[in-house]
């Protein structure tokens, strides 16, 4: 077996894979729906099952980092924070899915409006999957504190469209079902940057690390 | 130090307490919203904070146990499916805090229409709360799969309150902003749903333990 250390770098590179991979995904889900092509659609559900088998093989390299060493605690740290981000990035993969899903529906109807927040608001998002990434490959705390402060401006964006898709719907009630996946789409990107907060929220605890230096203090 | 076993038990108690508040908090959060009761939704929000303090606590039970001890193959996947499903009930403590949100906003308006699929969709999201964490501490797998069937009753369910709100909406276009906060009520219920799916995932997967046990076979 490699030097623990090799070990690590490996599944974190594997961990910036898996991030391309989403990012990839988030940004196909929605040029599909703005491009109203189908391919693009079918394209996010290929990969899925990319993302679903990397998510398992990096938890399983993990996990046997964390069998067949003896980690100290800041390793130990970092080997929980990468099971923790692994899971969120799976689940961003599933969002994109969702995205898509919404897409699809939509391309056989009438446009609501159209589509230049939604666009924004996903390029924004993918920028934060990146630099969350990032931040925590390279141990960057300033970048993870910018993810957790454009969440609020993700939230801003879903707002507006929220409530300016709530106008359309009442000037013109034969758009609602269109206007309510439009809702969805939005609210599935937000989920995404919560995820991307996450993340960048592991990546300071690993960086930090209080509490298990605190425990191994006392109890070790 | 108490013994490895010992500190096992007491991880999983604790994890069952706070399977307990979330489990109560998702029961509060539609209480509030049928009966329009704003002391309902309060006293959600004021339990949050006792819910990630005790995701903290266990966070770092699990994490003290994996640095402290040499846990075999099982125990291993023990501990990491205990780090993931603390974060899923943390999740849904927040999705509990999202229903409040859209309950106090609601309380306000004329109501749609009379609240009998929401609860109902509720009381089956709890249930499967409380049959994922009694699947994982007592290691029945019969009962995690019966988590996996409910899921699609859940999604039937929220397809089927979705579909009602846009034909209320279609008729009368003044109810649009509180149908879409009831949807998605129903959407954080049925991520509430997803998150109990995944506890029984990783339950389902301690039982088997296939793959730890393929990597300590190949490699140590």
């Amino acid at each position: 077996m490699r030097h623990f250390i090799e070990e690590l770098d490996h599944l974190q590179s594997r961990l910036l894979e898996m991030g391309s991979l989403v990012e990839s995904a988030i940004h196909t889900s929605v040029l599909a729906l703005v491009e109203r092509t189908e391919d693009l659609g079918k394209q996010v559900l290929r990969n899925e099952d990319r993302i679903n088998r990397l998510e398992i093989e990096i938890d399983d390299l993990a996990v046997m980092l964390l069998a067949l060493q003896q980690p100290m605690a800041k390793d130990l740290r970092l080997l929980t924070a990468a099971i923790k981000i692994n899971t969120d990035l799976e689940r961003m993969g599933d969002l994109a899915v969702n995205i898509v899903e919404r897409s699809l529906g939509l391309m056989h109807r009438p446009p609501v409006k159209p589509l230049i927040d939604i666009p924004q608001m996903a390029q924004t998002v993918e920028s934060m999957v990146r630099k969350s990434l990032d931040a925590f490959v390279r141990r960057e705390p300033e970048l993870a504190r910018s993810v957790l402060l454009t969440d609020d401006t993700v939230d801003g964006l879903r707002d507006s469209i929220h409530n300016e898709l709530i106008s359309f719907m009442q000037k013109d009630p034969s758009v609602i079902p269109q206007a309510i996946d439009l809702i969805l789409v939005a609210r599935h990107l937000e989920r995404i940057a919560d995820h991307a907060t996450n993340i960048a929220e592991d990546t300071l605890f690993v960086i930090k690390g209080i509490d298990v230096r605190h425990h191994m203090e006392t109890n070790s």
